[in-house]
């Protein structure tokens, strides 16, 4: 978000875990822990908005800070339903809106039992503290599910099982909603993930049904504005071409998302800067792809550890890739940067190829990987 | 070049004259006198490669910081093209690139005998130190040219007259050249110059000559490459569609220029990104437009001092159009940002009216200005 907070004037303020987090590099910052009250209160202090970056700040803290006058974007009443799956699911149902079939599961047993009316194969997922890929785990049968038993050890009151879906691909609605109550939604886009992670976005979705676009960007909506979101929400879909709707929905987000990094070159807002337009009760912005296709590579680390040694190798190949980096240090599997590559004339196909190789250069550190 | 900067992991530091001044929002900064050589010699002590935002550090200084081993980006003997009009003439004689007839003059009695020669009317510039319509004077007559005795003070060895030229338009071909010697051009675009400031651009200059804009383009390769410039380069031209070239040069400027902010938004790779690699030395990004038209335009200090109050009201109008802040206190008549709008279905004369009214109602507060 600090390089649109500059084009704005809008002064960022971040409280970060530490004083060499890559948060620190592109804005002021106090260090402190995001889990303590007293922290987060006296940072709340020293700023007008706060917004996040992540949804593990406690609920109960928001709460008190939102009682004690904070003004948070979004706030805790909405940001449960990106931080607690089940109430997330709940929400879902009450609001009709399609999605796998789902139980709250309290022990071995009733997880043997809900997996037995949903039909196996399940996914059995923590409501709390899991993201890309951690805290979920694919049962195939009962005896699969028996094994969990690990899982019910008092620490969450009970587990979300829900049917594994069967999906044509995966796709990502993204929208802002201001403090105003004013909405906009982005293109639908689909994304592949690699081990639970947002890896390719081709943005628009290509080939996908308009009615289904539309269905989903109007659902997407529809969370928003019901929850009460402040900033961007990415409503994580599954696009299922034989169910009624269309997709249905996996999880959500309420922060600028993997999904939509597309949106840095690619549209003619993108969600940081919408994300700070919404939180500020500012007008939101255009959300009109400049260009036909826009693909997102991540990059995640690997055994090259000097990224930026490794750029001139990617940008001298294609001149026309988008290199942004993080500047986090590197881990092996973290995500630390992406390559955007827009399709000005159209071939998604040649866009995805050059995103592809470019990431890849970057991540090996040679174009021999 | 701050947000850009951060994109790229380059890490930004900035000489500022003051710590309220608007770079210092953006970056890491130390405060201190460019023109103070032990000033500039502590500075460059801090980091990697020194480049600049403006032209007005002593040649002098920057010769001496060379000799002492300092990477600068430009150098001194490119940069001296871009400070000093008389050399900048000079040289694009030898290099006979087409430009309007001039002479050197060191009094009023050498002035009068030059513009008679020239014709009248002829345009009298301080070598050093003007921007924006600052030290320059349109003399109509030899009459008129004897007042202006009073700049023949000593101040300058000599001062630069030259015909002034009946232009159709004003045009600007930017290009970056690489510390490797790479060089890229930009299309040419059109300028709409108020009191000396470029107010309007239109990219790429609709209306103009394929041969005139390739002929530009290659004028512009020329210079960066004979005066070795490092980092972006913008050669500011007039369009002569009656004479041989169709265009003859006007000025120079070696780094990111208002007449290049529509990339921000428009090109592929922006200038502020571009110069970054230019003079780190990474490979250049392409320059192809995102959309058929782009269209900037700059706001200036008014009556109205709360800019970001009047942000609102223009964005709401104008969904599309992208406000860009300098972070500067408002002046009467100072540049403290502009507005690019991307003419995505081709329609230049829309994103014109778009991009006037939006900067209009920033600078006036008021949609009814």
């Amino acid at each position: 978000m600090a390089p649109v907070a500059i084009n704005l004037g809008v002064k960022l303020h971040v409280l970060a875990e530490a004083d060499d987090v890559s948060a620190t590099t592109a804005a002021s910052f106090t260090v402190g822990d995001y889990k303590e009250y007293d922290t987060l209160a006296a940072f709340a202090e020293s700023v007008d908005v706060v917004t996040f970056d992540h949804e593990h700040v406690p609920t109960e803290h928001l709460q008190r800070l939102e009682a004690a006058g904070v003004q948070l974007a979004p706030g805790p009443g909405a940001l449960v339903y990106a931080q607690d799956k089940l109430a997330m699911r709940q929400k879902m149902a009450e609001l009709k809106l399609p999605q796998p079939d789902w139980r709250a599961v309290s022990s071995v047993e009733e997880l043997v039992a809900a997996a037995d009316e949903i039909g196996f194969p399940v996914v059995l997922k923590t409501p709390r503290g899991g993201y890309d890929g951690k805290g979920v785990w694919v049962l195939d049968s009962a005896e699969h599910a028996r094994q969990t038993h690990t899982w019910f050890d008092g620490t969450h009151q009970a587990l979300l099982v829900e049917a594994k879906v069967d999906f044509a691909s995966e796709l990502s609605a993204q929208i802002a909603r201001s403090t105003t109550g004013e909405t906009i939604t982005y293109p639908v886009i689909e994304t592949i993930q690699t081990d639970g992670v947002a890896d390719i976005v081709k943005a628009p979705a290509p080939n996908l049904e308009t009615a289904t676009a539309h269905a989903a960007r109007a659902a997407a909506d529809t969370i928003a504005t019901a929850v009460g979101v402040t900033g961007m929400l990415a409503v994580e879909l599954f696009h299922t071409p034989d169910s009624e709707a269309g997709f249905m929905i996996n999880e959500l987000a309420m922060r600028p998302h993997n999904t939509g990094h597309w949106t840095q070159d690619g549209a003619v807002t993108s969600q940081f800067e919408q994300h700070l337009r919404a939180v500020l009760g500012l007008p939101l912005g255009s959300t009109d792809p400049v260009v036909p296709y826009t693909v997102m590579k991540n990059y995640l680390g690997a055994e090259n550890e000097d990224l930026y040694g490794a750029f001139p190798l990617a940008m001298r190949k294609y001149p026309h890739a988008k290199v942004h980096a993080y500047g986090k240090s590197v881990r092996p599997g973290r995500k630390i940067g992406h390559v955007n590559v827009l399709a000005i004339d159209g071939n998604l196909d040649a866009a995805l190829d050059a995103a592809i190789d470019a990431a890849n250069i970057i991540r090996h550190g040679t174009t021999d990987y």
